[in-house]
């Protein structure tokens, strides 16, 4: 299948390659990155299931710390691979060929910030008939689950590190139920409504290792305006920096 | 203390008498009251801590279904009664004066619904030394706590039978594990934001007993425009009905 090469942002300082037939980075992708808080107390970051690596891209954008993600599609591997060198970020981003459940075992460091765009579906549920094998990987928990994601991301988390994921509003018990079952505190959640009107079609959590109790539910995202165009703070998320 | 009368919606056909020194109905009060889900299967609604019925007399105006106001406070009683008489609700409305770990020991009736504004701060939260009696039992889980109000709850309601709450975001996630735990599966979720750029300030949720899985978080309730003034859709709600 044919790679095809854009630019990740409207700034035209990164650029990505993707293949139509796999996983493209979406508004999902931008969403959790920019919702990630990266502070002087980060000192690594870990991307679960990276994919095509369009979240380290994104992060590198915001940070200089250093950036891990972890994979284990083998087509996706090599794709994340490219975008890392021909972005020239091979100082800081490192993507490893791994199953999440397999890497947490034999990483023997603590990280101040986990990040996961995760498969959104249990296994059957919505599935498209359509959808081909990396596809199927990609939106439904047939690698990992919920459950493992949060198991994991604990398991290399600083004390007071912060895991950050988004998800769909209908999984937001499940997520606060396995989160306090594994001792990451819901720290901050927002909520993306698409339109001003329309209920959230996803959201956004941030749980602290071991934080204290005290939840904030931050201003809404609406992601369009009235007309369908992107909101303005949306807008600013596509530019990125100047 | 004089009591004070004043019309309690602005269409002017409901009376309400309160107290300045004891808890006075607010943007709370209609909130919760018109989050709240009335169907065909709703036979009763119970309303967990009415102090002065206001609740059930705006529930009055949405629905012909009978309602029980339960409150400790003596006081309150006093008020409850009086509002409920004064507006011709007598038949509808029934006021009753007791703990409500106490009432619902002795009600051997299971209804579909039931509502509450409760006290918000923990004891000694946020402790205001120029509160009296009245309103420290309003405000702080003097006499009841919020696990109490939601066993409470989920001992008189029907098979899937709603509980509907308005509570503060940062109770959020002790209020979704303590309805896990008394089988109340949290439906509906709603965030109150005072402006549209603001943090929420109130959550309005909704939990079914023995309810199947499945969240719906539905649209942004903006309390007020840039201006302050009210929204429209707060506005409809202090309106009432022509």
């Amino acid at each position: 299948m044919k790679e095809v090469e854009n630019y990740l942002l409207n700034n035209k300082k990164l650029k990505i390659i993707q293949r139509r037939d796999m996983f493209n980075f979406s508004l999902d992708t931008v969403l959790v990155t920019h919702f990630a808080a990266i502070t002087k107390r980060t000192n690594k970051i870990v991307d679960f299931g990276t994919n095509n690596a369009a979240i380290p891209l994104i992060l590198s954008t915001l940070t200089d710390k250093p950036i891990i993600g972890v994979e284990i599609q083998k087509e996706a591997i090599e794709l994340a691979q490219k975008n890392i060198i021909n972005n020239n970020l091979e100082k800081q981003v490192s993507i490893i060929h791994d199953d999440i459940n397999n890497f947490v075992l034999h990483f023997n460091e603590k990280v101040g910030l986990v990040i996961c765009n995760p498969p959104f579906f249990k296994i059957q549920e919505n599935s498209n008939v359509n959808e081909n094998e990396y596809l199927k990987i990609a939106r439904h928990e047939i690698k990992i689950n919920l459950e493992q994601i949060i198991i994991n991301a604990a398991k290399i988390l600083d004390n007071k590190g912060k895991f950050v994921l988004i998800h769909r509003p209908d999984r937001l018990i499940e997520i606060i139920t396995l989160m306090k079952k594994y001792r990451l505190e819901p720290k901050r959640l927002r909520l993306i409504y698409p339109k001003i009107n329309s209920e959230a079609n996803m959201i956004l959590i941030e749980g602290s290792l071991q934080g204290n109790k005290g939840l904030i539910i931050e201003a809404p995202l609406i992601a369009h305006n009235e007309d369908g165009s992107y909101s303005d703070e949306v807008k600013m998320m596509f530019l990125g920096e100047e």
